[in-house]
C-alpha cells in the first residue's frame, strides 16, 4: 500500500480533514491551504515524539494518538490561538494496520475534542516516531509570549500540578495504585486537555504565557529569560490533586509539581488587577508566585525562606542568566 | 545541550530566521506567528527523510541539508506559493557538533536560496530523521492543484527528467563516471533546484500541476485521478540532460525519465493557448503529451503506438482508476 492510500485510510476518516473552517484545501495536494481571515496570523508548532524516548514502546496506539496531538495542540494553547488544523509525519517500520487504525482512532478522537483537522502529512517506514506540526490563528498583536512578563506581576498556573510527573511510575510499570488514584494520574499523562479557552481567555490580560512541558521550574526560566525579569514561585502554593498527594505524600508531590515535565498545563503572569475578573468568570488561574526584577528565579518555602539549590531542577532554572 | 540550545546554535544563523518578509514571531516561543496579507493563503505541506530510507547514511550532512529543504520546498512551488518558512524536527542520535554544523550550513545555503526562513522546530534523540514542514502564500483561488486537467490541454515539464535517478548508482557507490557526467548528475540529486517561479508564473495558466517525486508516470496517475481524465505521454519527447544520455544511453535514459522519481520538476498541464506566451516570456517549458477524456494513462512510443504496459512503473500509473 502506497504512503497515500495508507494516510488516506487510516487518518482521513477525521471528521474535519477536509473543508473545516478555515481550511480551503485539505489532504491530497501538494499543499494543504489555510485561509486567515484579515488580522490575524497564524501560529505554528511542531513536536516531535520519538519511540523509547518519549513513550515506551509498545504502548496502547490509541492512547499515543491522543497524546502526541494533545502535546502539540497545548502550544496553540500557549499563544492564545483558535485552533484550526494539523499535518502529521508518521514514521513507521511497518504498515500494521490494527495499530494503524487504533493510532488514527486516538489521534481523531483528540483532534475533535481540539476543534483541529488534518490537511496533510507524510508516511515513511522507519524506527517509530511521529512529528505533528500544528495550526492556529491569532488576532495581530494579541497572542501570548514567553516576553512580556513585568514586575509586580503575579505568576499563575491553569491548573493542578505533577499529575503527569506522578503518572510516569505507573505507565512504565514501576509502581502500581488503587484505580481511583491510578485513573486520573493516567488520564493526565495519555490524555493531556490544551488549555486552548484558557489561552483565548487571556489574550491582552496576561502579560506572558507557555505551556508547562518541561516542569514548572524549567519553563518559568524560559520566561524570564525571555521577559527578562525574575520568578518567585512558592511552594506552598502549588496547586496538586488529591489524587496525587494521595499516591505520593506531600512532600513528593510537591517536588513532581515543580520539577515533573508533561504537564501541559498554561503558565502566565499578569497584572494583580486582571486576577479577580478571571476568577470571577470562572477561569481556573491559581496564583503560585510573582515576577520581581532581576534574572533567574527564586523557589520560597511556606515560611518565604529561599530554599532555591535544595530542589530538584533548580540547576536548569538558575542556568537562565 | 538542551534542544533550544541546540537548535538555535545550529540553524538560527540563517539570515531570515528573525524578522523575514511574512515572518511576525520567528525561533523561541511556543509557536512562530507568520502574517498572510488579505486575500492570500497559506500553503503548506510535510516532508520526512530517514536514514537509511530516503538516505544513505553516513553521506555529506552538507548536501543532505539542501535536498532535505529543496525536497519540502519543491511542493511550494508546485502549488504556484510565494515561500515564506520552514520548521525542522530533527531526531538525531548524538549531539555530534561537526555534524550539525555542516547539516545546518546546507539547509542554511537552500534556505536563502529559496527565500524561505526557520521558524521553529524540535530537536529530538533517537534514529535520524528529518522532517521539514513549510509555509507559503498564494492568492485564494489562484493556487495550483492536481484537479482541474481539461481534455485538450497539454500535459509539459519545467526541465530534465530523469537526472536524479540516473544519479543514484553514483549515490550509492555502485557506478562511477567521468566529472563532466557525474557534477551535473549528483548535482540534481543532491541539490534539486525547486521552480519557484514557474509555480508562480503558471498562476492563472496551468489547470493543474504537481512537483515530479515519485516519477513522471506514477505522479501523471495522480493528475489523471484527481482530474478525471486520461494522460497521454510520448516518450519521445521527454527532454534529457546530455549527461543522462552520455551516462544511461537513450533507452535507459528514457525510462530513467519515466519512472525514476526525485526530479522535482513540475509537471503540468495547460490550454495550447497558454502554450506561445510563456516559451516568449523564457519559461522552461516543454511539452511531452496530451490529455484526453477517460482515465488513468497511455505511453505512445514515437510512432504513436500505444507502449504502456511495457515499461516500468506503468502499474501504478495505470492502477489510478
Amino acid at each position: 500500500m502506497g504512503e497515500f492510500e495508507l494516510i488516506r485510510t487510516y487518518f482521513a476518516a477525521a471528521p474535519c480533514a477536509q473543508g473545516g473552517e478555515g481550511i480551503a484545501l485539505g489532504i491530497g495536494d501538494d499543499c494543504a491551504l489555510l485561509a486567515v481571515p484579515p488580522g490575524e496570523q497564524l501560529a505554528i508548532s511542531t513536536d516531535t515524539l520519538v519511540a523509547g524516548v518519549h513513550f515506551a514502546d509498545p504502548c496502547d496506539p490509541f492512547l499515543l494518538g491522543q497524546r502526541s496531538l494533545a502535546v502539540a495542540v497545548s502550544d496553540l494553547a500557549a499563544m492564545g490561538a483558535y485552533p484550526l488544523a494539523f499535518t502529521l509525519a508518521l514514521t513507521t517500520p511497518t504498515v500494521a494496520a490494527d495499530w494503524l487504525q487504533r493510532y488514527a482512532q486516538g489521534l481523531n478522537a483528540m483532534a475533535q475534542r481540539c476543534g483541529v483537522g488534518l490537511v496533510g502529512g507524510d508516511t515513511t517506514r522507519g524506527p517509530l516516531s511521529l512529528t505533528v506540526t500544528v495550526f492556529g490563528r491569532v488576532p495581530a498583536g494579541l497572542a501570548l509570549t514567553r516576553s512580556g512578563a513585568q514586575p509586580g506581576d503575579l505568576l499563575c498556573v491553569g491548573g493542578d500540578l505533577g499529575n503527569a510527573a506522578g503518572a510516569l511510575p505507573l505507565v512504565l510499570g514501576q509502581r502500581s495504585a488503587a484505580a481511583q488514584i491510578a485513573e486520573p494520574l493516567l488520564g493526565h499523562y495519555w490524555s493531556p486537555q490544551p488549555q486552548l479557552a484558557l489561552g483565548m481567555a487571556l489574550r491582552g490580560k496576561a502579560t506572558s504565557a507557555l505551556d508547562i512541558s518541561d516542569g514548572l521550574l524549567a519553563d518559568c526560566g524560559h520566561i524570564a529569560k525571555a521577559s527578562a525579569v525574575s520568578l518567585v514561585i512558592e511552594r506552598q502554593r502549588l496547586p496538586l490533586s488529591a489524587a496525587l498527594l494521595a499516591f505520593l505524600g506531600d512532600e513528593q508531590a510537591r517536588s513532581a509539581a515543580l520539577s515533573g515535565g508533561d504537564d501541559y498545563v498554561l503558565a502566565f503572569t499578569l497584572p494583580p488587577t486582571e486576577l479577580g475578573p478571571l476568577l470571577a468568570e470562572g477561569w481556573p488561574v491559581h496564583v503560585v508566585g510573582r515576577v520581581e526584577a532581576g534574572a533567574g528565579g527564586r523557589l520560597l518555602d511556606a515560611g518565604g525562606h529561599d530554599i532555591t539549590p535544595a530542589v530538584r531542577g533548580y540547576q536548569h532554572f538558575r542556568e537562565t542568566p
